[in-house]
């Protein structure tokens, strides 16, 4: 029989465990740099196993865990990546399994990674005298957080030897028994800031005596949309949000100070590095048109997601070629705006970052980090399918 | 022997018990339209007495307390003014008669207005036979507080007979010995407004689902700055203050709504209604050019306190032509910002508002509406003696 | 011998006679809507010669020339267009053949086209018995000026029984020896505008006199930037330019009226849609908000340039598999800036447009639309044998 | 008989050769520091009759014309002054005597000035041993023209000795038969700017690859109304008007360039110099914030008129107590907007400034500067009469 059909066999007869474990996760969401028990349960589903693999754990100091499936014999390093923190909001599912950390969920999906993940792992495993070179595994904590677990992850290492990285999402807002997958730019960069703009407090009647930072604040918000319309390349997509002005006060008092936060997003570094000189270069301008003192911080987060051109015709090639458990299609999809610190590895190795339908049937569907987030569990075996598709092609091309 | 001195003296001989009013007042301050203790002090202050006045109570359904001198001889009629309402301050001053009304406090000299008046009233009731013609003691309550006490004495009747209006406002911030007035426009009017601007919430990212209210906003801040600048005459003063701009949220979500407070203060009615007209042009070309929705409560508030010139200038030559105790000048001063519901009787009846300069000896000075305001309590007795001095030579002029 | 090959030994034995006749139309430019001596030189050409066609001329009471080529037997209609308008542009080449009409030039190679176009037909037109279907040879005028020479040749029937349209362009700053295509949008949708304010003058002293015209277009400016930077997707590319600001005045006197030129660039007919409704809303606003006059005259321009994905993809892989005198590659490209008139046809009838490389060798490269701009002549030929090789295979196709 | 009615009998009897002279300048006038006729015209008016006075011409090489007049007596010096420059602009008026310089007018009175002081110095001259002291005459140049003609005379010392300066400017929109005076600030100080806005130019689909001089002024324009709105205090009269935005150019073509010009206005020197200092911050604010280069040419004007309180009401009071024939009233104005370099002479010596109404009868009153401005002849009577009698009651008082 083939060996991915074998495989496949093997992670069928699983899947009521992969339901299992995502339950069980689901149930005990930790936050970003603060997994410690997750990071546990993974470590131990290995070793309590006493599988033929290396685990290591505490990344960086961190909460990630490594584990390498080495099949011993020459050949590609695949690593294979899985995220697993939780975000901080209130689950308002009232599923059997909800959250019993109040104000913490998985409403992203990542407890449905690493399910699928570790059932997969343990099935490559037992199966790895069959394959060439090695799998590594990248169980990494606190995608949602900025700065991220990834930096930490590859600062340890992670990416060493390795020639290729593939991550699996579950999209909970994607029909359900379809792939998706694109060449180059995917998934938006992402910086945000926060600008604290001081002026001078007075009577609402005598603004020369003051310095209205209302005003100052108000101007910055219309200068900053010259950014997008004349300072990026319109072919490239570019957003910068002013998200919060907090300037609340009395009619009558001037205000001496708001703060201001931004979000920035891109689809090219280019345009990300336009709008981050040009945020820079308005907060200075605003300093001396109008005698204002400014605290600009700001973060340049994720990156641009680049999906390898090459290594992403190559993975969708496996996955169209491959008969896979309640998969219709395998299609190309178009960017999206979410940022994805996946994007870090991907800036190292040539990488690509695969999208697999969960939308939940007969009940509402809601988008990711909303408190009724839900995933429809079939996807599951799909992502385990996917995932050990392209690691058995991989690891035995000629 | 002259009729002022021998008010003058009777005023001098009960100065210990201005102060001692004040004090008590002072100790017991209570807020706009909530004056109902204050209220019946002042009324009782007469009754009990056996005063041959009338005094009349609950003035309009509010706390405004009218008090007729009658002499009995045909004349004139005038009508003096002191309001009694105090301000949500907590007291700060560490005085032995400190406010017992936890955020409650007299800072800005009403307790003063109500003690001189009450003792000049008594006074000049006393002497009334010497006199001709009317006195009408206004106690006026709420005139911190939009729409203000003047309004509702008005629609009752107050002015009904009268032939002039004079008040009298201590000044902590002006030097002690100096009496102050000035022809013509001399506080502004003031109008304020609340500005809801609805646009619709949505990612951060993706601006064109949503339609971003902070944006709308602060474009309307710039375009207002535009009425001062440009809309009315260059010779008008004329204010508009944004004080507040709540557009409070996070960082990656557009805002949905912001509410703007603002201010408006103009020295002339023309120049007060054009803010007004532009303001509501704004907003309306807000709206359409942005497809945003907008609320916009706009208040007509207290009016421009015009000093009728020929009244003044009659009140300060009596001022000039009087021997006052502790009063080294009589001076012309300029207007200033503050607005006054005084300013109401004077768009009824010529009127005139005079300034007492009561700056305190030997500590520091604070302005109005400071939760360590005080007064220099030697200004009642000029207080008295200066109001004594317009209504004596104002009801016995040939 | 392959009947493409044919084709081809044909051509390149009239190479010659193609760069003669490009020279002679270079000579001899003529401007949008008045190329009638360059229409009757089309003309004569097909008719001079006997050639088995038929040809229609004055298309629309315009200038374009109509051409059928007809196998005689059943199958598809292909229509392949050149433009041979030229641009009101004095040329500086100091070419032996430069313009002799002052003031205009071929500075787009629409000459090239049509000679290219005019061997071409003629050799099909020998050939035609070993094809099926027709070929409807579009010679069309006025591609420079809005509103374009297209619609008149589509209201005149030229897309009747038409099953695709393909169009070829040289570029002066392409590299020689390579051909381009992209599927879906390639040239930008356009459209332009004139916004005449209108305030009122006055001395600039008194602003509230008058109202100025300066201040209105400003802020008109300044709010213009949140259509791109807010109201359209910003996957989607978009420009709005206000390239022309007249107000010149003097420094003291206000400014009664302003004239504003802009210029609308986008991707997507959405994109172009969007901009379009939010600069009438910002102009409705703008006369509300400052009680100014506007006239708006907005036109909407050349629709983006649509490729049809499964016509182009087919082309190309015809372009890909055919040996091409002189081409190294057949590439993939993205979008350009300008816009096309070429999109009419791509809007009725699924088309492509492709772009050969014609670098000068040698001698400095000017870009399209310049004085000294100047193509590559050994390209004429590669337009010819791609052109014919995409019309032999697809009127051979089983 | 009363000296001033005997100045003034023999000011009636000259009254025709006042209105000959006034045609005759009116004839043939001047540009500013170009009237050397003119000056030559005046300083030969006194030479030609031996007239006991010293007569000084081309005062700091440039036009003007000093005469003094000493009585032989102590006393104080008065200087009077008149200005004698035209302006740019092509009458028409179709008066007999109108101009004959093509395109340059006396369209704002300065020949009346010039032919009234003209006759009025002679019969003082006439007259002086009668009086005490000394009267300068100041024959001004260059009144219309910054920086000037005051400045000069002002270098070569003509304030020297002199304690207190009078003007006199007859007014063509003011009541004939009516003397205005105010104390304290009465026109304005006035300063102007030209702002050049240096982008980079560009084709209108790619801001990016530009640098757009028309947003860049445009945000100008918008951040320059808080310089009014929220700089200067709110008391005083400031104006800043842009009267010219010249960025005319091509719609699809980002323009490089803008040159703007503005007009300051203030009523307070304060007000003058926030007003500058503030135009300055914004444009290195905007270079900052836009990257654009500015080359601001700012330019400090004349300065506020301020008539001297205690002269001017010295003045005013001769004037009231006079009887000037055809006079029916001397009263205070308003502060008009015009700026007057007589301002410079009340900024070194206490002075006055006053206006004769010449409303013209039975036709169109228009306004100073206009082509068919017009003044009523017999206001000239009154302006001699009405300096004469300042000039006989100030060099005879005890």
């Amino acid at each position: 029989m083939d060996l991915k059909q074998e495989l496949f066999e093997k992670l069928r007869a699983k899947e009521d465990r992969m339901i299992e474990i995502r339950r069980y996760l689901h149930q005990h969401p930790e936050l970003s740099f603060k997994e410690a028990k997750t990071a546990k349960y993974i470590a131990d589903f290995y070793q309590n196993k006493g599988l033929d693999v290396t685990v290591e754990t505490d990344i960086n100091g961190e909460h990630g865990v490594i584990v390498e499936i080495d099949s011993g014999k020459p050949g590609k390093t695949l690593a294979i990546r899985a995220d697993f923190d939780a975000l901080p909001i209130h689950e308002e599912t009232e599923l059997p399994f909800a959250s019993e950390n109040p104000g913490v969920m998985h409403a992203c999906g990542h407890d449905g990674h690493t399910a699928y993940m570790l059932v997969l792992a343990e099935t490559l495993a037992e199966m790895k005298d069959q394959l060439a070179g090695k799998i590594r595994v990248l169980h990494q904590p606190a995608e949602e957080t900025p700065p991220g677990g990834a930096l930490g992850m590859i600062k340890a290492g992670c990416l060493e030897g390795v020639d290729n990285v593939v991550g699996i999402h579950v999209m909970s807002n994607f029909p359900f028994g379809k792939i998706f997958y694109k060449e180059g730019e995917v998934q938006t960069g992402r910086s945000f800031f926060k600008l604290t703009i001081k002026g001078t407090g007075g009577h609402g009647s005598s603004p020369h005596e003051a310095n209205d930072a209302i005003v100052a604040g108000s101007y910055f918000v219309t200068m900053a949309q010259t950014i997008i319309s004349r300072r990026i390349n319109p072919f490239d997509m570019g957003v910068v949000t002013i998200g919060s002005f907090d300037g609340k006060g009395s009619f009558n008092v001037i205000k001496d100070q708001v703060v201001l936060d931004g979000d920035v997003r891109a689809m090219t570094e280019r345009a990300r590095n336009t709008i981050g000189e040009e945020i820079h270069k308005l907060v200075k301008g605003l300093e001396v048109a109008y005698s204002v003192k400014c605290d600009l911080e700001y973060t340049t987060d994720y990156p641009v997601l680049y999906n390898d051109p090459a290594f992403t015709r190559q993975a969708a090639n496996i996955l169209q070629n491959t008969k896979i458990d309640r998969v219709t299609d395998v299609v190309e999809t178009a960017a999206i705006p979410p940022s994805e610190d996946f994007a870090y590895y991907a800036e190292k190795v040539p990488s690509s970052f695969i999208y697999v339908g969960a939308e939940v049937e007969d009940k509402a569907v809601y988008p990711h980090h909303h408190p009724k987030f839900d995933i429809n569990e079939k996807s599951l075996l799909i992502c385990a399918e996917a995932m050990g598709a392209i690691v058995v092609d991989y690891l035995t091309e000629a």
